[in-house]
């Protein structure tokens, strides 16, 4: 798949909330993932699908999504953007909040090899 | 100026090839610029308005630009990206090649304080 192709899948994944299908389908086996910032006593990096997967099922069974908007992509060679804006409940602490950040992605053979995530801290 | 704000006065600075307008009014003081890769014995990081106009300045200087498409902007909080797709001839070894990427802004009390850019190296 083009670069194109992938975001365009993601996009429509994600539009549709289907995070966990995004990374079980375009993802490669040597994801690297990073954050704006490290969890406490954690990295901002995570490496391998593995780890991408753990840090998605941790978001998703911790948060409660009222709404969401995916903007993009913009696509230039093997990289493209979106943007990702949520209405969100971290639920063990019962905060409502709305997060909005920029997201980069790299492809290469196909898959999604780079993902980072740009916003405040 | 908003985040909305700054970045359509970059994007339509950048589609009139106005880069050094774009750095002169809109950058901060202490701009961190990141490229992809470093350049021979440098650093992928410059910092601060003087090293960022120096770095245009010799790209400007060195490459002739023939063609240039500006894409975006996506703002999601106080990031926002584009897409910058060149045609352009390296000067010194008048050497013609494309380059696509993406660039991601943060913004700051009205100003660009960070940018960094995502393409194949």
């Amino acid at each position: 798949m083009t670069t194109q192709e992938v975001a365009d899948q993601l996009v429509s994944l994600c539009r549709e909330g289907k995070f966990s299908e995004a990374v079980n389908t375009l993802y490669a086996e040597d994801i690297v993932s990073v954050e704006a910032a490290a969890p406490p006593g954690g990295s901002r990096e995570s490496k391998g699908l593995e780890a991408v997967k753990a840090k998605g099922d941790w978001w998703q069974a911790n948060h409660e999504v009222h709404s969401s908007t995916v903007e993009g992509p913009l696509v230039a060679g093997s990289h493209f953007s979106t943007t990702f804006k949520m209405d969100v409940t971290f639920k063990p602490q019962e905060r409502r909040f709305q997060m909005e950040e920029i997201a980069v992605y790299k492809v290469k053979d196909g898959k999604v090899v780079y993902e980072e995530f740009f916003y405040n801290v």
